[in-house]
Formats: C-alpha cells, structure tokens, sequence
C-alpha cells in the first residue's frame, strides 16, 4: 500500500493538522473529502464542553485542565486537543489573541493543540467548522477534546451541550442578570464549577446554586418548534442517574483541578456504563447530519434561483408588498 | 366591509396581542396567515437592538429608555415594545421571572409592551420567532420596539445587529475574558454605553473602549462560509459616516439617559438621511427570508425521509461506516 495523504493527519503531525484545520474552518471541497476519509478513525476522544458567562475565568480554567491531564499520568499522558469557539471576535483578530495568550503555560509541549475559531456568518456554519475540526482531532489520536465557548449565547450552549461531558463555569459575584443565565445552563450542566473560589461571595454563589440545582428538572418536550432542526431529545441529561457534582476551583493557581479531572473521568465512566454514551453520540452526530443536509440543501436551492429574482423579491418585501413567508411560497412554487 | 380580525391587533389591544404573540412563538399555521395579513402594516417602528455581556445592567438600561421615551414628550409619546430574547433559560422560565422585575417601574401604562421570549430548539427558531413578535409590535403601533438580547452569542448578536440602532452595553470591571467579546461586538455598536458608571474603574473601561473603537475597521468580506446563510452585507455599518458615541449612563437612576435617546434618535435621523434605514431594512428582511426558507425546505425535505431510513443514516454515523458528509449524499440522491 503506497502512503496516504492521511498519514500525516493520523500521526498528528502539527503543520498538516493546522492547515487541514484552515480548510475545515474554510469549508473547502478538499476539507469535506479529508473529512470523509477521517471519520472511520474518529470515535475515540471525549469530548469536553466547557461553557458559562463571561468573566468566570474560563479560559483560563481550560489551560489548567489541559495541564493537568499532561501531567496527571507521566508515564503515558493522554493528549488535549483545545478548541475556541470565539464567535463575538470575528473582526479584530479576538481569536488570535487568545491563542497567544494560552502559549505561555503550554507552549512547547507536542501533547497539546489548540486552536481557536471565530467563523461565522451562515447559521449552523459555526456549528458545522467545530464539528469537523473535532472529528480531526479525534483521529489524529487526541485522547482529549476541549471545546470551549467563549460568549454565553444559545449557539455556544448548544454547541457545548453536544459534548459528551458538558461543565458550566459560574464564579461569585457576578452582576444580577447572571442569575437568569444560570437558570438554563445549569440543566445542560454535567459537572458544575466555581471557578475564583478564592473571591467573596464564593459561599453565596455556591448556595444558590445548590438551590438552583435543586429545581432543575429533567428536560422533555422543548425541543419542538415547527421545524425540524432541533436538537435531539436523546441530547438530555438523565437527570435521575447522574447527580451533577458542584466543585471549586481557582484557576489562577491550580486549585480544585485535579478533582475536577476525577469528576469528569468518573462521568465518562459512568455514560459508558449507562449507555449514555452511545446515546450522546447519536444525539451529536444526528445534529451534525442536520447541519450539513441544512446548508446542503439551501444552498443547492439558492443556486437555482436567479440573483434578479431573488433581489426583486427582497425589494417587494422591503416595499411591504409582500411577506416573508409568501415570498418563501413563491420561491417553492418556481421551483415545481 | 366588515370588521377584520386584524382590528384587535392594528388598535394594540392588549389581550389580543398577547395571544397572537404566543402564536407567533409557537410558529402556528394561524400565526403565519395573521403575520401574512399584518405585514403591508408593518415598517414604521425603529428597532432598537440592545446587547452586551451579562452582568452590564442591561435589563435596568432598557426599562429606563422605556420609561425615558414614555416621559420625555407629554403630548404624544411614542410607544414602546420591549421584546426581551432570553435563549440561555428556556427551562425554568428565566423570562417569566424577568418580566415580573421589570414590572415595577413599567406595569400600569398602557402604552408599554414586554415580552419575553425563550423559544430554542432549532436553528433560527429564535431569530424566525424574534422577526415575527417584531412584525406583530410594528403592525399594532409601537413607534419604537426595543429587542434585548440576555446572551451575548452569536445567535443573540445576529439578532441584535439586524436591528435599525444597535447599542452595545459595558460596564466597568468585568472579568479578563471580556476584553475578547469587547473587540467583537463593538464593530456592530451604532452606538456605544458604559453603564454603572458610578462603578470604580469607569475612566478606565472608557478609555479601552475608546483605544478599541478606533481599531474598529469596517467589515468586508467575513460573511463568506461556503453557504447562503451569510447574513447580508448591507448591514454593515458604514464606519466612515457614522462616529458610534460613547456615552455612560447610571441605570438604576436614570443618569445619562436623556442623552442616550438624543443619540438614539440622532441616528435614526442619520439613517434616514443617507439611505442607511432601508439598507437596514432590506438586510433585516432579507435575513428573515433565508431563515423562513431554511425552515421550509428542510422540514419539506425531512417530511420525505421515512423515519427508519433515516435512523438507519444516524446508527451508520454511530459505527462510523458513513461520514456525515456521505450520508447527506445519499439522502439528497435518493429524492432525485
């Protein structure tokens, strides 16, 4: 058998990894061929959602995860794979700072690839890059996969909750809207984290949160909205067999790390008893799948719709002689 | 001619309104014809978008323009929706208890709307049911229709930037990770606030944001991902013409908001003076039409999938004997 243009890929050679990341993020023909022939080998990795309101040291507390797992076991240290998903930082380059921020504490180390994201534009298109840029990972042998959300928005939440061990980062002493964040995350939440713990208000923060814990409820029908993108209901949390630890930490120093690395290899081991696993993977997977038949398929419409037509139609709404939804009829109508 | 079932909603009758506007959030069939019916009546209202990270006070600023707006002209003064998009807690109804704070200093007036809304679930269901409480406000009156958004993701930001005025809300001393959402979002802000200004540190956070505003550069190119979701590029804003302002405000007793609404409505004017309100408009209606499209033709297209066929894709997926990619192929192939 001669060498294949997977090899580089599969042996985890940085400088083909990152430009194959590029085309990913590109969504280039030759990215989604390479993705096609990667996926056999991806399965492997678990997946780590890390997601919570700006300013609770996030980034942060990801380095130190990352850190940890390197040094955990010295013999045969699993490797970390970090992805960014930084969408409110398109423009001025936001992604790249990040990056050259974490370069201090784990620049060097071969066992660690990091790589941020600020794709946007195109629903789904964020959704889409992180997906392919997971599976990369996953057969370039990355044992672990971090996937961090920068904003604390409904894109970033159901990106992270896709994850097979999802961790919300709260810390004391936010504002006051905080709390109506905290109300829906925490439900996603597999293992929640104070993170500053060294900050006052720790003891507040992780009391109400207890409350909050308390009331959440198991998830069933919200996933309905008329349309067919929502996300699996096999995605929810069962909550009656897994009990979402709450623990401190403090990033800044290491604090809390390494139980907080037992809490999330001890999830991992109990999705794979319960058969959770299996089933967050179908949830992924099938979100990937609409993603993709989405953008395929609009696309694909688009494409035959002449740019005059389409520009003449936007002008009768802005005219008000039409609406939206007469306008999709009359597209759907041209095309039988 | 006879009395229309529009009447109740083009006069702002309460109750009418509240149930078309839970329609409209459930995507009903009804709610699509009234929508239908509605917009030839719409295209008066300035919408406002408001964003900015948690804990920034926002929620308190947008009481406090609805109320400024109520006070400031005797004679006639404008009305005001307030459509609060609320993504990150659709399960414990985080946007009940937010309506019920904001009720204080607002309940009683009738010419004051709030509605919050905590739909997800799919891919611009958010956005598709934002678009349509906005149609509904715009038909019934309200000259001025403010969209908070509580997140600060992408979804969020999407929906705020497709607004006529968009403000981006600060706050003095957030956490580190801020700075990379600060670089992001400020490119969208017509105009800029730095609120809790009575906070140590506000001098500071002024004269970053000032450092960062003129980083700002106009966006060109970045809507390109390889789909026709990419928001339209007439939304962005037109750097050279319009300096966005930095004002401070003190939500909690109304400091700086007189100002905030000359400026609000310094723009509006500038809107409608270059040709930048239907610019506005057409991106706005135009990014509804790709969304209500997605929606159709993805849930036309589902509709023709039987259920088994498509289960037997995802279990593939699971044993990784199908990419993602492939399995789109086949579905799309088999229709043809």
């Amino acid at each position: 058998m001669g060498k294949s243009p997977l090899d580089p890929i599969l042996s985890g050679e940085r400088l083909a990894l990152a430009r194959l990341l590029t085309e990913v993020e590109n969504d280039s023909p030759a990215a989604r061929l390479m993705l096609d022939e990667l996926f056999p080998h991806t399965g492997k990795a678990h997946l780590i959602g890390v997601t919570g309101a700006p300013g609770t040291g996030k980034s942060s507390l990801v380095n130190q995860i990352a850190l940890h797992y390197r040094r955990t076991s010295e013999v045969n240290p699993r490797r970390v794979a970090i992805v960014v998903v930084d969408p409110t930082s398109p423009f001025t380059g936001g992604a790249v700072l990040g990056d050259r921020v974490r370069m201090r504490d784990l620049a060097g180390d071969p066992g660690v690839f990091i790589r941020s994201m600020a794709s946007r534009g195109s629903l789904g298109g964020l959704a889409q890059a992180t997906a392919g840029m997971v599976q990369v990972f996953d057969a370039a042998g990355f044992e672990i996969i971090l996937i961090e959300t920068v904003g604390a928005g409904q894109t970033e939440v159901d990106i992270a909750r896709l994850a097979h061990t999802t961790l919300v980062v709260e810390s004391p002493g936010l504002g006051d809207d905080i709390q109506a964040i905290k109300a829906g995350i925490l439900e996603i939440a597999d293992i929640l984290v104070i993170n500053k713990a060294d900050l006052p208000g720790v003891e507040n923060a992780e009391s109400a949160l207890r409350g909050m814990l308390s009331l959440a409820h198991p998830v069933q029908k919200i996933f309905h909205h008329g349309q067919v993108m929502s996300l699996p209901e096999a995605v929810t949390r069962e909550a009656s067999k897994w009990e979402p630890p709450l623990l401190r930490t403090i990033a800044t120093d290491g604090t809390g790390v390494e139980e907080l690395l037992a809490a999330i290899d001890q999830h991992a081991l109990h999705l794979r008893q319960n058969g959770g696993w299996k089933r967050r993977e179908q949830a992924r997977l099938e979100a990937e799948l609409q993603t993709l038949l989405t953008g395929t398929l609009v696309a694909e419409f688009r494409a035959n719709i002449p740019a005059e037509r389409y520009n003449e139609l936007v002008e009768q709404l802005v005219q008000r002689t039409l609406s939206p939804n007469e306008a999709v009829k009359m597209l759907l109508k041209r095309r039988a």
